[in-house]
Formats: C-alpha cells, sequence, structure tokens
C-alpha cells in the first residue's frame, strides 16, 4: 500500500508528494529521507522551501514522529535540509547537478574509456584477462604446486591452533617489515639452506614474489630506467617493469645463465639486472659461477642492481640447491626474493624480501605507503609451520614426488619426440622446457592443446623480442604422475594435427 | 676434530688444503664444497687446476665416497669445477671479483646509501619510524578501534571452520579481484547501508585502505598530475601522492567539507580529488550535499577523479551512516575505498574499492603486477563472519561502546578546557579533534604527552602546508571509557607545563 500525501496548505507549502509504504522492508524513515531527497535533487522541491515540522508530516502519513524525526536528523546531517533557529526546516540551496549521459552510457561493462584519462603507465599493461588455469584445466599448467599433496590437516591445525591463541594485541597494525618471528625463521633457514648472509632485520615479508618484484622496482629505478631482463624470461617481471615506466632490455640467456657481455654491450649503463639465478624462467639453467661474478662486477662497476628471483630453488633433484647470488655479493648490490608460493601454496600470499641493510628503511617506507603492513594470522601459521620442521619435512616429501613426475615426463617426451626437441632445465623445480626443431607455431598448439584441456605455455611468449625459439613450458608440480602419458599424447596430436 | 689433508702429489697438484671436522652438525659433503669454494673464489686453487678424483679424495680425508662425490656433483653444477670426460675434474675459469670495500663498510646498519642511487620517488617518501603506538602506549592513539571488545573467540571459531572446509582447489592463485563470495557480501552490504549503486563485479578486495589508495593512484594519475587534498587532511594519502610522483593542492576543509570554490581557484584543473566525505580526517565533518554536488560537478566538467575514502562511516552517532558520495554520482567519476580495520581489526589487512566499471580491468591488471590476488583465507573468514550476521550486530554493538566513550571523552574535554578549544567533528567515527585557542606549539606538547604514555596527534601535523590551527586528535576508539578522565587530566597537565 502507498499512501501518497498529497500537497496541503497545512504542510506549509510543500508542493509534492512524500510517499510511504507500510508494508515494505524499507523502513519508514528511510523511505521518507530518500522520498525527499530524490525531490530535492529533482529540483521538484525547490531551495528554501519550509518543509512541515515533524509533527505534521507524521500525522498527515499517520506514522509515528520517531521515524520522522530520524529522516530529518539525516537530511540535515547531509545537508538537504537547513534548520534555522526558530524559523522551521527548509530545503537547502544545492546547485544543480551537470547534464549528465545517462549512467547507463559511462558504466555498462566493457565501455570504453573513452574521454577518461587514466595513467599512461597503467594504460600501457597489457590487457588483463583471466589465466587460463582458473577454471581448472589438465595437465601442465605453469607455476602451480601439488595442491592435492599439501598436508590440509596439519595445516588446518595450526591455522586453528594459532587462532585459539590469538592474543587481542595481535589485531593491532603490525610492522611494515612482518612478524618478528617468521622473519627470523626465514633468515635461519636462508642462511642455512640457500646460502645467504643476512639477518632477520633485512627480511621484508611481503605478499608473493610479485609484490617483491614491485616494491623492490619502486624502490630502486626511477621512470625511464633501463633494466636488463632475461630473454626469454618471466612476463610479470615485464609488467612491473612496463608498470614503473621502466625500459626492460632482454639480455639473451645461453646454458650458463643470462649473457653478461652481450648485456654489457647493449646496455653496459642499465641500473638494474632481473635475474633467476637458480633455475631460471623458462628456460631452467642455473646461472654458472663464473657469469655469477661478472655480473656481480658489472653491478658494481656501474652502480647498478641485481633483483635475485628464487622462486621454486627448494627442488632440485641431481645435486643440492644452488647457493644464491646474494651470499656471493660482497657489496650489498643484490635484492633477493623467495616465496612460499611454490613451497606451500599460491593462495597463501606470502613471500619474502631480503633487502640490503642501508635500503631497509626506504623499502619500509614504502611499503607503508603501499599497504601498510603484511597480514597477520597467515604470518603467524607460516612461522609455526617452519618451526614446528613441517616445512623441511614437506619439502623433503614434494621433492621426491616432483622428482617421480619430472622423470615420467622427461621419459614420455623422449619417447613422443625424440630428435624433434630438446628437452631444457630439468634439473629444478616444477616446470620444463621443450623447444621444438623445425617450423611451427606454439601459440597456434597452445590453444589447440587447451580445447583439449591441456594447459601448455608457448615458449614464445616469454620473449620481449622477436622469439628465437619455438616450444613450450610444461608444468609438472600440479599434474600427476598417472596423468602425464596421456598429456603427452595429446601434445603429440595437437602438434601433428 | 679438524682434519687437514695436505697437498700431495697423489692428489694430482691440489696446492691447498681441504678440510673436514667430523665432529660437526655441518654435513660432510657440505664441508668439503665450502672448502673448494671458498678456496677457488680466493683464487687459491687456480683455474685450470685439475682437481683429485672423488676417490682419492675420499681415501685422502678417510670419509666414505658419497659425500665427496655429492660436493663434486654440486661444484660442477654451480660452475666451479668443469667435467671435461676423459680427462678429469678441473678448477673453473672464473674472472676475479672485483675488488671491494669489506662487506661491512656498505652493509651496517644505518650506513648512508652514499652512490647507492635509488629511486627519486623513493628518496622523496619521509622518513619511515616505527609508529608511536607500536609499543601500545596509553589512551587517544588514532585509527585503533577497541580490540580488546573484539570477538576473538566467535572469530577464532569461523577461522577453525574456515580451515577445516579448505579445499585444496582454494590453495590455487584466485582473481585479482577477490573472493567472488565476498565481494558479493560487500557489494549487497554497500548498496543497502551505505547508497552505492554498485555490483559485485566492480569490488576488488584489496589489503586495506592503503592498497586502495595506491592502486587507485595508480591507475588514474601521471606522474606530475595535480590533486586536491584536504587541508588539514591523512597523512598516508600525501604519501601516496609523493611515492607516484603527484603534485598534491592543500583545498581548506571548512564546516561543510572541503572547499570546492577554494580548490577551482587554486587548480581548476587537477586531475583528482581525495576526499574522506562523510566524516573528513582530522577534522570529522561531514561533507555537506551542496559540497557533494559541486565536486561532482568540477569532476564532470574537468574530467577528473574523485576518490572517496569511507574509513570509518560505520559508527555516527547523531544520525544514521551519512550516504556515500559515490550514490550521488552520475558520471562514474567516483572511486570507492571502504576498510574493514576499523570495524573489525587492522592486522587483518582486509578492504576494498568500488571501481567504476569501465576501469576495472585496468585495475585488475595493475592488481595482478602489484601482487597477484589477495590471500584466501582471511576473505573466506570475513565473508563468513558478513553472512552470519556477526558484521551488523558487531557494528550495532560497537556503536553503543564508542557512543559511550566519545560522550565521556566529550564531557571531560569541556569540563577541563573549556572555552580554551573547540571540540570538532564529534558526530562520527573514532576520533574526535580539539582546536586550540591561543598560542601553543601541540607537536612538543605531544612529545610531553609521550612520555606520560598519553598518544595525542598533533594537528598541525596534518597540515601539507603552514598549519592554520594548533590542536590535538584524540582516538576514542581504543580507549576505554575509564581510562578518559585520567587521560585528559594528563593532557590539561601537559598543556599548563
Amino acid at each position: 500500500m502507498t499512501i501518497l500525501v498529497p500537497a496541503k496548505s497545512v504542510l506549509r507549502g510543500i508542493s509534492t508528494l512524500v510517499t510511504v509504504d507500510k508494508q515494505s522492508s524499507t523502513p519508514l524513515y528511510r523511505q521518507i529521507y530518500d522520498s525527499y531527497r530524490a525531490r530535492i535533487l529533482s529540483r521538484e522541491l525547490p531551495a528554501g522551501q519550509l518543509v512541515p515540522s515533524s509533527r505534521e508530516l507524521a500525522r498527515e502519513l499517520r506514522v509515528s514522529r520517531l521515524p520522522v524525526l530520524n529522516a530529518y536528523a539525516q537530511l540535515v546531517a547531509e545537508g538537504y535540509f537547513e534548520s534555522r533557529v526558530g524559523s522551521g526546516t527548509f530545503v537547502a540551496h544545492l546547485i544543480p547537478k551537470s547534464p549528465t549521459a545517462p549512467l547507463s552510457a559511462v558504466v555498462v561493462a566493457g565501455a570504453s574509456r573513452q574521454g577518461r584519462s587514466i595513467s599512461a603507465l597503467a594504460a600501457a599493461l597489457p590487457t588483463y584477462e583471466a589465466p587460463y588455469w582458473a577454471d581448472n584445466l589438465g595437465p601442465f599448467q605453469v607455476g602451480q604446486p601439488a595442491i592435492d599433496e599439501f598436508p590440509l590437516q596439519l595445516w588446518s591445525r595450526l591455522v586453528s591452533r594459532c587462532s585459539r591463541h590469538l592474543q587481542s594485541s595481535a589485531l593491532r597494525y603490525g610492522s611494515p617489515m612482518g612478524l618478528a618471528e617468521l622473519r627470523d625463521a626465514i633468515a635461519n633457514y636462508l642462511r642455512t639452506s640457500r646460502g645467504l648472509r643476512c639477518e632477520a632485520g633485512q627480511i621484508m615479508i611481503v605478499s608473493g614474489s610479485q609484490q617483491a618484484l614491485d616494491i623492490s622496482t619502486r624502490v630502486l629505478l626511477n621512470s625511464g630506467a633501463r633494466v636488463w631482463v632475461e630473454e626469454p624470461g618471466y612476463w610479470l617481471v615485464h609488467h612491473v617493469l612496463t608498470g614503473a615506466g621502466c625500459r626492460a632490455i632482454p639480455v639473451p640467456v645461453d646454458t650458463d645463465g643470462i649473457n653478461v657481455e652481450a648485456g654489457i654491450k647493449l646496455c653496459r649503463a642499465a641500473r638494474a639486472a632481473f635475474v633467476a639465478p637458480s633455475h631460471q624462467f623458462p628456460l631452467g639453467v642455473t646461472m654458472s659461477a663464473s657469469r655469477r661474478l661478472q655480473l656481480l662486477n658489472w653491478a658494481h662497476s656501474v652502480g647498478a642492481w641485481i633483483v635475485e628471483d628464487d622462486y621454486d630453488s627448494e627442488y632440485r633433484y641431481d645435486s643440492m640447491p644452488i647457493a644464491s647470488l646474494q651470499g656471493l655479493d660482497d657489496n650489498a648490490r643484490v635484492i633477493y626474493i623467495g616465496t612460499f608460493s611454490k613451497v606451500l601454496f599460491p593462495s597463501l600470499r606470502i613471500g619474502y624480501v631480503v633487502i640490503p641493510t642501508d635500503l631497509v628503511e626506504r623499502f619500509a617506507a614504502l611499503r607503508q605507503s603501499m599497504d601498510m603492513c603484511p597480514s597477520a594470522e597467515n604470518q603467524r601459521v607460516v612461522a609455526e609451520f617452519i618451526r614446528g620442521g613441517h616445512f623441511a619435512r614437506h619439502i623433503r616429501r614434494m621433492r621426491i614426488i616432483y622428482a617421480d613426475r619430472r622423470r615420467v615426463l622427461i621419459e614420455e617426451l623422449e619417447r613422443a619426440f625424440g630428435d624433434l626437441c630438446t628437452i631444457v632445465g630439468t634439473e629444478a623445480g616444477m616446470h620444463t622446457t621443450i623447444v621444438m626443431r623445425g617450423s611451427l607455431k606454439d601459440q597456434d598448439i597452445a590453444v589447440k592443446a587447451m580445447q583439449r584441456k591441456l594447459l601448455v605455455s608457448p615458449l614464445s611468449l616469454a620473449y620481449l623480442g622477436s622469439a628465437s625459439h619455438q616450444g613450450f613450458v610444461l608444468g609438472f608440480g600440479n599434474t600427476q604422475a598417472a596423468q602425464i602419458p596421456e598429456g603427452v599424447r595429446l601434445l603429440k596430436e595437437c602438434l601433428a594435427g
């Protein structure tokens, strides 16, 4: 039922209608408020118009006075009404709204941003598409650990325990550097297992290695700075540099890692090099000791920074994990990045940066401005996971699982393709890459493969310049050994088709 | 015990010492590896030097052959040794390390960054200092909710339940926009309680309002862009703009909120305005309807963006919460920011941005490059908290608690200072501000107050230009009513002293 209240002289000049519906689930005060507000914005109620007293309106509407008082208080608080002591309440003087296109014309999905300028850097980023693996398709997705092998029950127990022992003091803002106990645990792990030279004070907890790449870029590099990147390399490094206005200089990678001499010829004065020395992405090579020294010497001589992305070095199959570049560096030129996304799970969003001591304060200042500090709860659980020995145990267990998946994959690839491809980067991590001989378009084949629920990444997409090789990056982290033979068979069909 | 293995002819020319300590907790392979690596890097072992076979060295060291084989494999993998089929294993040709200052000279804490260039934007950020409230001092800290009143047990139960029901599929990378169920819950809340016009597709989950400010700035504004900020205003907005190279134009705030006419006179062509229309920080005023329309009209006419920071509008004491600016905007010029830091707790790090539909894809692209996606676990818990009705209940309960704290604070301030100060911004939120009459230096007094464990924020610090007022921002969110009289008494003493 809608009660219409006609304009009457008793309502002291209200020239329009205030409507309420007593059956509606919307509270009465809200209906009165909405009604007035709409009519004031549409100019049906002119500025300076006296409004009826709350008592009068309540009587007209046959409602109690309380909702009317509430609505009036709100309209005064928001500036639609003005109260003048002794004279009553009036419609406020509002300037007219600009004439506008109908809302639908500007906010419909996919509408162009015509005439709506955004930053040049944001405009330069490649189109975002929901990643192809979001729908949980089949084998060979890259960058995914074996989530079905993750000790969910153990994790859940730790989460519950940490939350039961949650102190109210832990609800406050934390340090932009992260939780002290987790930083301690990570520093200890990195010193003993990864050969880093670092103290807990240099560790910043970030939400995954991506935030580490972003904050490092923002602290270290000016817009316009030229930066060595590995060619082929990791596409999200390219995005970070684009987003910061830096110019990526693709430097070829050979069997010893990034070719430092080539880099010096291309651009000696680059301000930084972004590298993955333990396990290059996507070629999987390990940077040789000689190249490491060359790279460090170059950085020292020109005053450049090295960003070392050590994203999955925990898993190495034919030798122990490779010592970090950071540990070789005598000049504190290396910013070291690691993550729990591959060792634990990606949606955890916890990674870390090891920062040269003299830069720690600047990283903290920028981090505070970026997002204050990391979330407390997950950090505590990870710290517990490491302290309880679960972390070391999990890595050992997963190394065996991944080694098996890798063995089956290599066998199947050799059987299926023989001399038609070269298999590279099998020493470590959770992916291997096959470089195909002959002429083919890996991107076309990847599209075909996706239709058969096969998630192979085209190698050519990893090149910033023109691709010198065609092939596929094959993740085996989240691909069960039993799935692999069929997956390779399907890939062969796609290549033949 | 350290067994020294002297250089002998049987070791085919090894001219130095490989040492192992069988009592050490360091594994033997690691000792052998470290020993070789150090001597190769220090040039004690020259390039091209033939190394003893693993069998020979094992015999010399009186250890089994396995650790020697492991160490050799590692040294080959990392490029310190080179294997030549048929000829044996040699020390690799490494280029010399550059001469360096001793490590300690560059990485000692607090060392200057002399000769170590960082980005101009990072250099421009103010010095980071651990916030004064990190040590959990006494009353009046700003921006802190009543953490002792947070329903910890209920929260812990929800956390446990969510983690028990964790599916392994939830371990994967998520969307950069956030978890669908949380975005739905927030869109629904904002439409019904905050008067927004929005769909779940426009909601991006971020790690607190700070990340929302950062991503909005990076998507919308070029370096050099001029931007209106409220004067006085929120200091971390200033940091975000500094970090992006934007030029903040301080626009005075009066009792109706930001003075749009003054803004137009100062800089009509600004590219954006950062405002808190519901509850301005620190003055606490509500932007009037008239000013809202003026601001929207200005933004429409010059093609500027409005970033609406609605950080604590849930708590309003004399009327219902104020409708958002976003809901008045017919031209999709408003980016709306909200957070759970004040309503739930700060260390949760969950907030949200409501993005004009045509900009959603650009926000997603930049977010992916910034940190991929938000953490999954906390999002699920918050979604459950809202869906279970706990959120609405919590807000109702806290509003009563805060209203009481606010009442006591105002009474005590009036009693203590009378006409010596004006109390402003008491309608909403978790802080009030007192503007002091007469001449005093609020920053000096705040330092005195801190020595007495009183956390008052000097009003003058909130000015970007020269401060036109001196006073104090007093948080009452995390200050119990019983603490307030003593706190005000102490403040009075500091002012008198």
